[in-house]
């Protein structure tokens, strides 16, 4: 069957954006098309939303072999440990730093193949110790432009780390965050070094934007916000969040 | 600049995805990044967020040429009219079939162009008798695979047209509709010709389940949802709809 590469242009890898609308996540799906026995990983999932991807991966043919989380989710509830119900053998993914437990635990610099795809780990710390980011493979065989899953390390022109693991990638990089709250769905390096509010501004002056602007987001949003990386507190929650070391 | 090609293969075009949560509307942001004027079309912009869409437009370096619909809706306002105020020139794009004004009205079988690449229009009545689905051009220098903007002649999974005007088109065009309610982002001619329940039931079958699943999908959200199609109503509406000639 002639399955979509849909949105990379290598057709090896097929990729699907799904929304959960509560908390406003998105949860990743790739599956390299090109292995005869299809292997896909799905990108942070949510409980809530487990059927629907499940049902997914059937009707398109998939064999799940990751779940993975991008860090330990405040603001919803994972959906890896159902899914390993529903599908023994499917191995659930979290860094090491994270402090949480899995069946594959990961490193900066590691690398996760799903048949001849993968994704590297990269260490983008800051809403908690432990997030990272997953990028696709820098080879020719591999998904261009690259895509960047980088969890709450990220949030489309609102906030975001300077650091080199997710701006020194290409500039054509996609970017796919965990949450999103304006509707958009993805953006690139390029765009977010020229207008992510805490990139484009000095520290100080930033971090005054950005506690405003996100007082803004909180007050209108339920939901992960990036708060944690500068102090600040999740929606509804007096105290800090209670898996941010910061 | 370099700018990403998104969810197509080709990198002329740049391509962008984005949501409005009240209404669950999908408005699609299309340009011809290849082209020294970078003109762009916008296809179903909603009202409410029409200053995130031309703000994005700006940041992009874009020139906005055409404001399209698909219809006519009736389940939120369409952003044209507002775009059009604040970007003088930009023309709005209706079909003839709709009888609604605008500054460049089309038919079945016309292009519409952007630099060089061009949106073909399908005449796709149902909904509205005036439903139309524009899908990018069959050519070595268009998207490929192709993409077909449906209007709500599709909702991924639950219900579309099964004339050869969409399910005719290559396996693997990329069906992007106006609407999604359970988070779907995009689907393929195979898969909604696999799994779409109008499509694999005959019709008094299929009549009947679509009206049990509409009942619950008009039930728990709001929005358009093909109801018209089928001579149900939109939800709150104690009459058919006005745009519905059906
Ligand atoms: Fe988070
Ligand atoms: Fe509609």
């Amino acid at each position: 069957a002639a399955y979509s590469a849909g949105s990379v242009g290598d057709r090896r890898m097929l990729f699907r954006q799904l929304f959960e609308k509560e908390s406003s996540t998105y949860t990743y799906l790739l599956a390299d098309v090109a292995d005869p026995d299809k292997p896909a990983v799905l990108i942070d999932p949510v409980d809530r939303t487990v059927d629907r991807d499940l049902n997914l991966i059937k009707e398109l043919g998939l064999k799940l072999v990751y779940a993975m989380n991008t860090h330990v989710h405040a603001d919803h509830v994972t959906g890896t440990g159902l899914i390993k119900t529903k599908i023994p053998g499917v191995k659930s993914v979290i860094s090491k730093a994270s402090g949480a437990k899995a069946d594959h635990i990961v490193e900066h610099g590691d690398k996760i193949y799903f048949g001849n795809l993968f994704l590297e780990v990269r260490a983008t710390p800051g809403h908690t110790a432990g997030c990272v980011t997953y990028v696709t493979g820098d080879a020719d065989n591999q998904p261009s432009p690259r895509m960047a899953f980088t969890g709450d390390a990220l949030i489309i022109r609102a906030c975001g780390r300077t650091d080199f693991q997710i701006f020194t990638l290409p500039k054509d990089t996609l970017l796919y965050p965990a949450h999103d709250y304006k509707g958009f769905t993805v953006s690139t390096v390029e765009e977010e070094i020229a207008y992510n509010a805490r990139l484009s501004k000095d520290k100080e002056t930033f971090k005054s934007i950005m506690e405003s602007k996100l007082e803004l987001v909180l007050s209108k949003d339920d939901g992960c916000s990036c708060a944690c990386q500068f102090g600040l507190r999740y929606p509804g929650s007096t105290t800090k969040d209670l898996s941010c070391s910061h």
